[in-house]
């Protein structure tokens, strides 16, 4: 098995973290997203969205989009869960992991994508140019505000995303907090809850990598 | 359990369909979106951020997100298995799943919420108020193009989306389609493996509810 990776990306960095928490070793191929390497035609025989990160097993089957890379690890290497064990376990995990991904990580790329110089032409993933759409930054702002507060809710009542112990739903949270905190979004003090989870999942070793 | 629909809507469509191919019997319950009971403060209690689909487990438990639905039926009614039996293929499914949900489902959303004229105010699902962003709108037109040729070469080499047997991703694919078709985009005549596909499925009789 190979893990297609890019140091600096937040979308390889849930599958990194998630491979750290399952204590498993997979050689890493480094993509260099600004040369442009994930869009040549070599690269997207791996993966025809142009995308890391990727997974390429050793039969030759690649799985990409970051939840499906986890979906088959979990699968494959099923200790430690972090995806849940019982039906309702799963059910909640995959609820809160899909919802922080579309108002954090989502929004995320919208306000970097929309708004950077360097992505001009560039405003969604793949092969395909689409133009940058200023308000969509704009619009991005106001809806981690939005998450910024139920989280708090949510982290005043539950010690993790998803519950009592430790998955895939707080992965994909502490990452995509970390990538609106790179973008001056940072968690803002009246809301401590997220603060104390925050500190807690950034002190992880899988949180180094 | 309780599951909470809206018979026009797309969303709650997936889990409907789900259900059918399970072939299991869950009271429902309709929710007037256009009356907007999803807004209200006894709904938000199941649903905070006021969406359908949402089971409701006989413990209390509430999930939201329709692939979250679908997770906690595939764990708890595990035949047909409908999301893999394998880790790969429950990794592959995933990553078209997950992939046909942002090119066309997401794409689809974009296109009726940023231009509808009973939908100003309302260009994102939840309780807060987001105003429409007419090019978002016009980007989802170019994307569902894009989408069309993405499957209609899948489809030229597979059977289903996500391979040899009918699964999860061919539901979310199936009503993304008939979502967008419903706004005037149509399968191009130049995409018959897409029509071909659209037809069989469409015959299910899952896909009649």
């Amino acid at each position: 098995m190979k893990f297609y990776d890019m140091a600096l990306a937040p979308s390889p960095r849930r599958v990194r973290m998630f491979i750290a928490e399952k204590g498993i070793d997979i050689p890493v191929v480094q993509v260099d997203l600004r040369g442009g390497e994930h869009l040549r035609p070599e690269f997207a025989k791996l993966n025809p969205w142009c995308t890391v990160p990727v997974l390429e097993l050793d039969d030759g089957t690649c799985i990409s989009e970051a939840i499906a890379c986890c979906r088959y690890l979990e699968a494959a290497f099923p200790e430690p869960p972090l995806m849940g064990a019982t039906p309702v376990e799963q059910g909640v995990i995959a609820m809160w992991e899909h919802r922080v991904e579309w108002d954090g990580f989502i929004a995320g790329a919208e306000m970097l994508r929309n708004s950077a110089e360097r992505l001009k032409g560039r405003a969604l993933t793949g092969a395909e140019s689409f133009e940058q759409i200023p308000e969509l930054a704009e619009r991005g702002r106001k809806r981690i505000a939005v998450l910024y507060e139920m989280l708090d809710k949510r982290f005043g009542e539950s010690e993790y995303l998803a519950g009592d112990s430790f998955t895939v739903a707080d992965i994909t949270a502490l990452i995509a907090i970390d990538f609106v905190r790179r973008q001056k979004l940072e968690i803002p003090e009246e809301r401590p809850h997220v603060q104390r989870w925050h500190d807690a999942i950034s002190a992880r070793p899988s949180a180094q990598l």
